[in-house]
């Protein structure tokens, strides 16, 4: 199976880039949650193309369809489905595909995989497209994990070989202000530099990566599994669902193959009755369960392979052949894929938070 | 659950360090499979401590009973469970760890996570011994993989700050020396420098962290899934079960976030009949599936928490408290945690190629 | 989670009585199978209310869209989402139901599961409605197995205490006929008693429970597991998901508890180099797993809760209250069950033959 | 996958009748729950051959070791592995089955499944031997559920075509009386008769078989799901598990086939604050869901195939035989199946109550 995640809240992604529709059903959600179509459309709307130089017209929202799970404006608990009509695809743009294999796409590995049937336009299933439906899921459970005081930040780390400050440096106001960014960096300057970064790139027909960093706060100590149903296990298949990531770290992540015992080690201290961190390197994950400081993540993303400098590739058929991409492309889709992590470590969260045994009683 | 993985090979990992036994359940083996003994000693012993200036003496290896699943040499098909009994736990050495949280350790997690039931002699369940197991999983179903021609190799690529060259640019005669070596870095200077490095570090009651690299060659194009049960996910939530590993990365990693889209493009050439790539930079892997390329995976490993430096901590008791470890402790776990980690790709690869649905007909 | 089944080939299946829609999505699916629209229409027009002399008029077959999964008429391998819209859904007609709890329904014990939050309306997502899909997924698959020489085969047994011959002793013709009949029986003496009873209990205001054999041929020796992934249990699962399903058989069934050891021996003979069964009492399965034999299963459904005479019930306020449903209800529910039950069929053999591990190699 | 069960809580089941050992570990338990080794002695002693006239000579129960997952007389909550040693094992008695397939035993449908590898000696991994981790696993959860106030009563209700009285007209006396009694049926005459028939059709050299009634009490209301993971469904999947299981019924079971939906109905009436059944035909589930009242569930188990009449068979190399068992076997294994029935019983139910999301709040 490709594209189902979860053991006790469960998504099942559907659809193709061009198909007729593209959509989720979520099994297990609790029953009586409120649906709040105003988060959900402000969440689909963060992952829209934004209003950069180099975007498209900004788009309406892609208006997910509820068609069951839903009574009275809260879920039933029994299986929600929700789809997004593929209303504008032109498939004509997209007829070079069937003949060419663009490199480092998956249109070459993927039509191995299904013996040539799968939908080639627009890469078919394994277009970014389908992170739409993740992002409606994400905002449907977002709000019952905030009201047991869990809450999740994504920022933009790194783009182009520019940086911001650590995701943990923010404080609680620059923090808040990230989900209502076009662009998730919280420091202007950074943001400025990187925007231009992007649209120079986008001139030279090129494309940029970039890393997103995740802050979880508020959730509780005890929650994860130990060896092979970890909390970084869990995050890291769901995460590795979201097209073009390449790498995860949690805490200091790579930087921890330079570092001593002495160095990562977070020392303890009771704060009254409670037990408190000098740091947190781990991430907020020690043994695969949750400490009870915030769980830091990076997810590091590569550069869209849709460029328009020419490409060596071969064909379908097996000839050698040159692949010139026209038509706008995103540039980067880092920006865009912050929304997205969210949404994803949310459903994440409460698949093990909906686990009887995945967690202690508290 | 906690230490079960696996869809269509699925091992279930039992037991705690000053337990009675650790092992493991192997369910879905193919049958008629032979059991290479001498394979499996191979492996185990190199996850011995070794014969490294700071090791304790080389103890035998654990020999791992196979109690059910073989007859006359080969698998049966039906559930093989392998144990090694904890021969020589001494836990009176342990018994600081009842009143006090190691920090960085699972012990104030895990302890938690199971209401404090759970057993604390030398971290339980959450100890590194809980590998052992892993390894005998790995050697048992590597021959099945090697006879397809799939063959893991696996180097430590940075210890301490100091690294050697990435293991993409080992000849083939260097990728099969990795195994026979105590401390596997090909190259003699880097492995004696990190070494060095390793021993100052002891003499320093510290530890050092590093990375590991994993190289897979043999695999067909188009093994693995879109989305959720992509070959990045699946290795990814494997190997986060070995304990400390804190970052997982394929083909450019980390690296992606500063590149751009022609850099990052892997163009296709035909060979006579063949696809080629002339470079290799999502490691082998698009939208979730194998390219045919070599699987290129890096793993971060964080220093050991056990350092003898004293360590702010509190009791159980949520008193504070300052740790002094005593007795010796491993000063870098990386170079025994690469076969380990060789085991666990090779039962994630396996269990893929045994999913009937999970890849082409080829 | 609720209503999902399948490890290789997984349908989740999701809507509501009166919700927006009804639906499945497919998950492992054949890559390049072609959709055989016809045969989809074939199944659910027999899943309609037919041509009996209780059935309101017959409608026209729900004709299901596919939204996603397929691809130049053949599916792509990718999910499959298949979806139903409710169009006549009146329901002013179930207001009764949003404050009285109807007797043997799932209204209270479904109402109690999810906080009261679930649709009360036409049995919500307990509504036999939720057959639709299954019957659509079944359809979908049966030429994949046909192609393998695999055909699935079911009758009704008994209704009202009337019954017709055992489905073993039923001639290939007599097989092959059952499919296009209204009322799947194949003596027309016997479906005419039967007709006649269903048509008395209705004018009684009553219903009738029955039973349904399925007779499944062409499997090879050698598919399914020992004991929690046998053919039995698998099917028992998925079959228990056709709401009303109250017991299930495998071969001799609930006769065995009669039967001695010699009666109940399925004697071998070679037949030239066949082996060949001398009887076929285990219905085709034994320790779990095909022998060659047609594989026999009887599922009893009990009769609908749905009848016109008055009951005694309690409100969801807690208050004693009387029933009494009006309107057209159908007066047993066996001859629909008919195609539904071939259908859950059809799913799990074909997971449990897209399973690499899950069968010989033959 | 063969031989594991459970979302939440599961078994993984392995050993071979006449391997070095059979087992189970339990993945998912509650931590901090006593071992009652007294109820585990005592469960294990009842699924021994018993003191019967046909037994041979009541050895001593099998006496499990626990290597992992316990903690000073409690759960860890991390995985148990138990372990039973096969000590008597006369691997010559079993000659014959390396040559000749039993009918109706696993021998043929399990050599095709393995492709001949599998451990022909006593049935290899399909004995009934492997009850025994069953009935271990059980007893270690049972007084989880009974500190909830669930209790699981079963009896004998049928062999060799006599009867009792069923198991919902007991009273509370005689279903506490049950477990106690080496043979489960309470009225003495129904006992004396059914056992004088075993040892009669055991002197013809014959066996019989025979059904099983559970009775559940004290489930909460709301317990399951509706459609393909309901209670029904989870305990067929589970109790077919149990070799030569071939049919299972919920409450009326089989008889709703010939029963009106008058007669079929469970009137609601308030008792006080109390929703209470006039009747109970649904057995305590409806919609998938429990409904409070008793769950009643029968098997119906096959007269055992060992049996010394000559039976015409055929050799692995496929030639006509006759087989002659010799030695003793057991003429009805129903009566040992009793306490192995009640085990997986509680499996399924401790499983279902561990999933967060497999029930109400309440």
């Amino acid at each position: 199976m490709s594209s189902q995640w979860g053991k006790n809240l469960r998504m099942s992604i559907f659809g193709e880039s061009h198909g007729t529709a593209i959509g989720v059903v979520m099994d297990g959600l609790p029953s009586g949650l409120p649906i709040d179509e105003e988060r959900i459309l402000f969440e689909m709307k963060r992952r829209q193309p934004g209003n950069m130089p180099w975007s498209t017209k900004r788009k309406e929202a892609d208006l997910p369809e509820i068609v069951s799970g839903s009574y009275e404006g809260k879920t039933t608990g029994t299986p929600l489905c929700a789809m997004i009509r593929n209303t504008n695809a032109r498939s004509k743009d997209y007829s070079v595909l069937t003949s060419l294999y663009r490199p480092s796409h998956a249109d070459y590995s993927g039509s191995i995989r299904y013996d040539g049937a799968n939908d080639p336009r627009g890469g078919g299933h394994f277009s970014g497209r389908l992170t739409a439906p993740m992002v409606f899921a994400g905002a449907l459970i977002r709000p019952w994990l905030e009201e047991k005081g869990i809450f999740i930040f994504a920022q933009i780390r790194r783009i182009g070989g520019l940086g911001t400050k650590p995701i943990e440096t923010l404080s609680e106001e620059e923090l808040k202000s990230l989900s209502g960014l076009d662009f998730a960096v919280s420091r202007e300057w950074d943001r400025k530099e990187m925007i231009e970064a992007i649209e120079k790139t986008r001139l030279q027909e090129d494309s940029l990566g970039g890393s997103i960093e995740l802050l979880i706060t508020g959730l509780p100590v005890g929650v994860g599994n130990p060896i092979f149903d970890t909390v970084e296990g869990n995050l890291a298949q769901a995460l590795f669902g979201i097209p073009a990531v390449k790498a995860i770290e949690f805490g200091d992540g790579c930087e921890f193959a330079d570092m001593t015992g002495s160095q990562a080690a977070d020392e303890m201290r009771m704060d009254g009755d409670t037990i408190t961190f000098a740091s947190n390197h781990n991430g907020g994950i020690v043994g695969g369960i949750t400490t009870g400081a915030p769980i830091r993540c990076r997810i590091t993303i590569k550069p869209t392979p849709s460029i328009s400098q020419p490409l060596q590739t071969v064909t379908r058929e097996g000839v050698d052949e040159t692949l010139r991409l026209t038509g706008r492309h995103d540039p980067c889709v880092v920006p865009r894929a912050v929304p997205v992590a969210e949404a994803v470590a949310a459903m994440v969260l409460a698949d093990l938070l909906l686990g009887g045994g995945d967690h202690g009683d508290k």
